[in-house]
């Protein structure tokens, strides 16, 4: 299959690990990559610039948040996402099947789609398969997910059973409403990814995977429902089984997934994008990724430290500020101090997924700093 | 008088106003210059990084803010302020003789004297003249302001007599402390300014110049007092008064203020140095100060407006970002709507400056685009 404007190239690889690149419409990205998340059209506290300096080349963006807030017909009307959030590196949407069924409001669920309150305003909206494609093609990402039906870590076979089915038969409507949308739209092409659901089940998850091959010939494939409240034992064997069910020459996407020691064990299964809260989210409660594990800023025996957050690390926060400085602004509450911890954090997980890709393309296996594992965090 | 490290160099003149070169130990200022507030040692939400990008020359921090947190001792024991901050160039601190006199906390005024309670934890803190002095010797600010007697605009002819005769026999022991202090450093030299006081009343700033004068010779003076609720007409005054007593060989910093409006007014009567927090506080408001008048990015008409904040712009905020992205940020309360908008009023008041000084330097009188006056804002 190929898409104008698309195209994977596995470039080296260890094992199941792989070193590739990603092509799009708006650029090029080195696989395995790590992107940050813009959930209503930018990163938490970063402007796109300091993405890119630190070494970001490619952003997801959610569609259900974007949708409630500006709404995708603005956004479509002044020339979509990438130029209204100031990005014009690749976009991948999460297509609002996660926020959905995570809502605390509630929702009601049938065949045809979901119905739920806005978290904004209380607003009743309705999500199908049919109208999320809608949603993601007004946006204009480059890589857009289907509606999923999303279901928690610890859901029963028959609960993960029922919603991994329902979201093969939403994706052959995503399909269906893709590639009747395509047919008008003069924008750039963009590339829609199925996604594997089907729990800790490894004889769902196979089923899913090979449904999803009968209903077409996919991009690149996501692989959702995971980091959801499962032990980490059974994420890693779901990817386990997955990798030899998805086709080898296509990327993989492990959705919500991207804490160090979660991005190292996915790069090992043959996992190549991912995407995580987790950099911006704590570097705003003030804890910071570290080559020798996590540091809580605001902990008192900062208070004098005039050592760099973390002394291997080359990012821009490092490089010019103290602890001592970067518990002064979180203790006075600064925006500043947020700002230079989620950039931190981004630069510190971009960096580890690059250098497991300079690793890859040197012939050599991934391993990981064991200090990086969460249980070694102070 | 010369101290090593300082000079102040008239380079133009038209009418009154100057545009001249003032140097410090961390560097050069083209003036007239105009400072962003560093409270805390931030200025807020800004990066100094952008600062510089801005066009910022030099920065003023507030020791009272610094002392209440995190304290001059670890800011002296981690290599002083511009290292804390992660600012080279030139930095100026004020005394806190305006926060203390502002303060809605309790406080107890004797001529030996300020008590008040921190507004950060209710603790009982004394400032005089020997404190202070001893507070901004460890900071290590290139200028040091004296600690003064501030009254509010409305104050009485005996009550701001009383302040500015107080002022001055504060200057007295300022100068002592600082003489004293200055045996015993190693670090680079600092200036000491003192500051003009005397309320609305000519007859009193013509006797706080004159008395300041007695005092000794200084590298600089402030004008203190203004901006604080007179009219803006009596401001201006002040100023025509000031003009013959201070001598024009050396700089004139005009205290916090920063209105596009009284920039104007201020180099017009001679001022060469001012400070504000108006345009990083009204830029966390969602107010864009622009060459076509203040614009409130929170309006509703602002939803669908592709235009930048002000097209005339060159600042990186107007570069890539519309109204509507702009104001999207603000509705959704991201961090990156209050860091954008501080960011252009920053370089908007720069900018205003330094065409002011360009203008000056080519022998051009200075006039104020009337669109910047406070009362055609919309």
């Amino acid at each position: 299959m190929s898409v104008p404007g698309f195209s994977f190239d596995v470039l080296a690889t260890t094992g199941r690990a792989r070193a590739g690149l990603l092509t799009t419409p708006h650029g090029t990205v080195e696989t395995p990559a790590f992107m940050p998340v813009g959930t209503v059209g930018t990163v938490k506290a970063l402007d796109p610039a300091e993405l890119r300096t630190a070494g970001v080349e490619m952003l997801l963006a959610n569609a259900y948040h974007l949708h409630l807030r500006p709404g995708e017909d603005l956004i479509r009307a002044l020339g979509g996402l990438h130029r209204f959030m100031g990005w014009d590196g690749p976009i991948l949407t999460d297509s609002g099947g996660f926020q959905v069924f995570s809502l605390e409001t509630m929702r009601t669920l049938d065949e045809d789609g979901v119905e739920f309150r806005s978290h904004v305003d209380g607003s009743r909206r309705r999500f199908t398969p049919e109208s999320v494609i809608g949603l993601e093609r007004a946006l204009g990402a480059d890589i857009i997910m289907q509606f999923d039906h999303v279901v928690p870590g610890q859901a029963s076979h028959a609960v993960a059973r029922d919603a991994a089915e329902r979201s093969v038969r939403w994706l052959e409507r995503c399909q269906t409403a893709f590639e009747a949308t395509g047919i008008e739209r003069r924008a750039p092409p963009q590339a829609l990814f199925p996604i594997v659901q089907g729990g800790i089940y490894p004889d769902l998850r196979r089923a899913s995977a090979r449904s999803i091959a009968t209903v077409g010939d996919w991009l690149g494939f996501g692989i959702g429902g995971l980091s959801v409240g499962e032990a980490k034992v059974d994420m890693y064997a779901m990817l386990d089984v997955l990798d030899a069910e998805l086709p080898r020459d296509r990327p993989r996407y492990l959705m919500g997934v991207g804490f160090p020691d979660d991005l190292i064990a996915g790069i090992q299964r043959g996992v190549d994008l991912f995407d995580c809260v987790a950099p911006t989210r704590m570097g705003r409660n003030g804890t910071a990724f570290t080559s020798a594990g996590r540091v809580n800023i605001r902990r008192a025996e900062m208070r004098d430290d005039g050592e760099p957050l973390d002394p291997l690390c080359d990012c821009s926060t490092c490089g010019r500020f103290s602890r001592a400085y970067l518990r002064h602004l979180f203790a006075a509450d600064e925006m500043l101090g947020p700002r230079l911890l989620s950039l931190h954090n981004v630069h510190f997980l971009v960096s580890l997924v690059r250098a497991a890709r300079a690793t890859l393309l040197a012939g050599d296996p991934i391993e990981l700093n064991p200090s990086l594992s969460p249980e070694r965090s102070p």
